[in-house]
């Protein structure tokens, strides 16, 4: 069965999409990463879509769902490698991408979730010291 | 047109294959694998297979390939992710891979290349102390 690979790298998932993703295979992806974050208990997931040279609104769609889903387990998204006939497309099909964060290549996506990852938890919210002690052995 | 992308990491290089490598796909990937260890002057390539269900012979010989490609570019290589069926398959087929070096999963190679690319200059070889302030002002 087909399967995007989603990579482990310190507490980041890295996810280099390729192939157009139909609607079986981005299930399959949201299960995954979701399983993924959890049981790695990863802060933070970056996902290149370099190799997509069209983005429809279903992938647009997707993408945002993803990150939302991430955000809701504590993991910070960040979208990188948007190439410029994706985002006039994806401005057209009025996918604003409101709560995901995008950044240009992949270093200054992981720039950015390092520099939030170091962040002192106070700023991200003080509502996760409630349940913080699981991943504190780590 | 079909592209693998290569995602730029520090010094090092991340390619995750996750479509079949037929013979055009192959040797784009070697020219811009090529292409870019020289533009971005990496010392390490990460290439990470986990979402190949099956490797034969020719795919087998390309990552050799490639492997020694990045070694006359003085950049390490590391094969990553290998599933079981992968390895019966390759040791089956007669792949040795004596130049690839491997490693189980993302971490661990991106450990041995940190620790390789660390290493002081003198004991990976002294030829390269000839030609060696081209990239020093990166």
């Amino acid at each position: 069965m087909e399967r995007i690979p989603i990579l482990k790298l310190g507490d980041c998932l890295i996810i280099s999409l390729q192939i157009d993703l139909h609607d079986r295979l981005a299930l399959a992806m949201q299960d995954d990463l979701a399983n993924m974050v959890v049981k790695t208990g990863a802060r933070g997931v970056l996902i290149d879509i370099s190799g997509l040279d069209m983005v429809d609104s279903f992938i647009g769609r997707i993408l945002g769902n993803v990150a939302t889903l991430c955000r809701v387990l504590d993991a910070e998204t960040v979208i990188v490698g948007m190439q410029p006939a994706v985002a006039i497309t994806l401005v057209e099909l009025g996918v604003t991408w409101d709560n995901v964060r995008t950044a240009l290549n992949v270093e200054r996506g992981m720039a950015y979730l390092r520099s939030h990852l170091d962040a002192p938890q106070a700023i991200r919210g003080a509502s996760e010291d409630t349940h913080d002690d699981a991943d504190a052995g780590d």
